[in-house]
């Protein structure tokens, strides 16, 4: 039974722009998880991308007395831990720096299919994973940060083991493996249930051998922002947590670096 | 008075890794205030910087009917709105991607000296503006993200207004004016309170005519990250809302670009 603190809060969630999820506030206290992987130059790129690289700067003492380091650095949009923008898909939708904001804040939902995963490195996530989900939680993944947990993560940053292959360049795409999230699962999540956003701890929203990349343009086109190659899933319950994604907010960007964490109720 | 919902927020709130502050999270709805411009072709740089760069990628159909765009991009790690690590000064600090999270969330203050800095484009925010702070709002500073407010968000993306000068180059430096925190009130701020970060309206917590940048090394020497060019500060109160300031991970970083929001009770 609700407390009449727990009541209130109810209320003033649903409908309003702060969108944080009444569980994870109302524990006595919360964990925060990071759930982004550091940029470096082992972070996981689409292989025909070069990958990120830091342009060394000064570090040391200067004749004036203090201490001084600066970088630059290159990046592809979408590479590590990051956040597909409806653009990326859709040529009418939104870049990454015009998602609205709340639809990265919220209640969260975590679909493990790690199982599944394990037997199967080609997985494709299904509607029946879902409304499991659904049934177990007693709950619709509406107004939901819905993340698929593959598994996969344990297997970063070993390129050959995470994307099935180590080999760069337009010839390695073929020769993708993972799993991903079936198309028409994708299509029951934004005909049936209204989402804030996907995320998945694999390289891509679409499974290693997809070559349409249907899951991709399904989302983008009802305005669905992917999180993708996100970290530290296994740290994460099903239900009752909340995400806070926050993308580098580059104009026009079709996708961006993404610094994502959980707060989940201790 | 506080209602009891409140007193058990506030007993809930502190000590506890969620760290949000409780005015923000009771009200009734919240308005979400990007406190972030987007890196584009205009966002200003320090002097010595070429600015960031984005290169543009395929945009367009592909030949198996779907849309597809993806971009790559290069920048410093300091400019636009970015996160200074307690690294860019302090050779044993924390690099941006191991600053703790809880430093980066919680509840904020303004201190707003916009009207001073209108009168004198140098002006050092003294002791004396965060202790007039603490005496109207009947609170200490501890725990809280402190933002200044200088005014000069109203100049960007104007070079010459933000900055004090349109040139570039390792000889504009000299010719920098714009406001900046005193070295002593940022003494005060690390000695006399424990506050979890700071963030200003302009390009520097150090003032433009800094040439030693005491207040970078004295925060940086404690931990405390600054955020600098922040943007949107007109839109906020001067107590009684929430920061979340997430910054790039990037490994070693002695900075990176942060995407900076306000929570703000409506």
């Amino acid at each position: 039974m609700l407390s009449l603190c727990q009541r209130i809060f109810c209320g003033v969630c649903f409908g309003s722009l702060l969108l944080f999820g009444a569980p994870s506030l109302l524990g006595q206290t919360g964990r925060i998880v990071d759930l982004t992987y550091p940029f470096d130059e082992n972070t996981i790129f689409w292989p025909t991308e070069p990958g990120f690289e830091l342009e060394k700067g000064p570090a040391g003492m200067t004749d004036k007395g203090y201490y001084y380091a600066a970088n630059r650095f290159r990046s592809a949009e979408h590479g590590g831990t990051h956040m597909d923008a409806p653009l990326h898909f859709f040529s009418s939708g939104e870049s990454v720096d015009t998602v609205p904001l709340d639809r990265l804040m919220g209640d969260a939902a975590l679909i493990d299919v790690a199982s599944k995963c394990s037997s199967n490195s080609q997985y494709l996530i299904q509607v029946s994973d879902l409304t499991k989900w659904e049934e177990r939680n007693h709950r619709r993944l509406d107004q939901t940060i819905v993340l698929f947990r593959t598994g996969f993560g344990k297997f970063w940053p070993d390129r050959e083991r995470y994307l099935g292959t180590k080999e760069r360049g337009k010839e390695a795409v073929a020769k993708l493996s993972f799993p991903g999230l079936d198309p028409k699962a994708a299509r029951w999540l934004v005909e049936q249930r209204r989402i804030k956003a996907a995320g998945i701890d694999t390289a891509s929203i679409d499974a290693g051998q997809s070559t349409l990349f249907s899951t991709h343009v399904i989302l983008c086109e009802k305005g669905i922002p992917a999180l993708e190659n996100v970290a530290n899933m296994d740290q994460l319950p099903e239900k009752g947590f909340t995400v806070i994604a926050l993308p580098m907010k580059i104009k026009g960007g079709s996708g961006a670096p993404v610094r994502m964490i959980a707060i989940v109720p201790m």
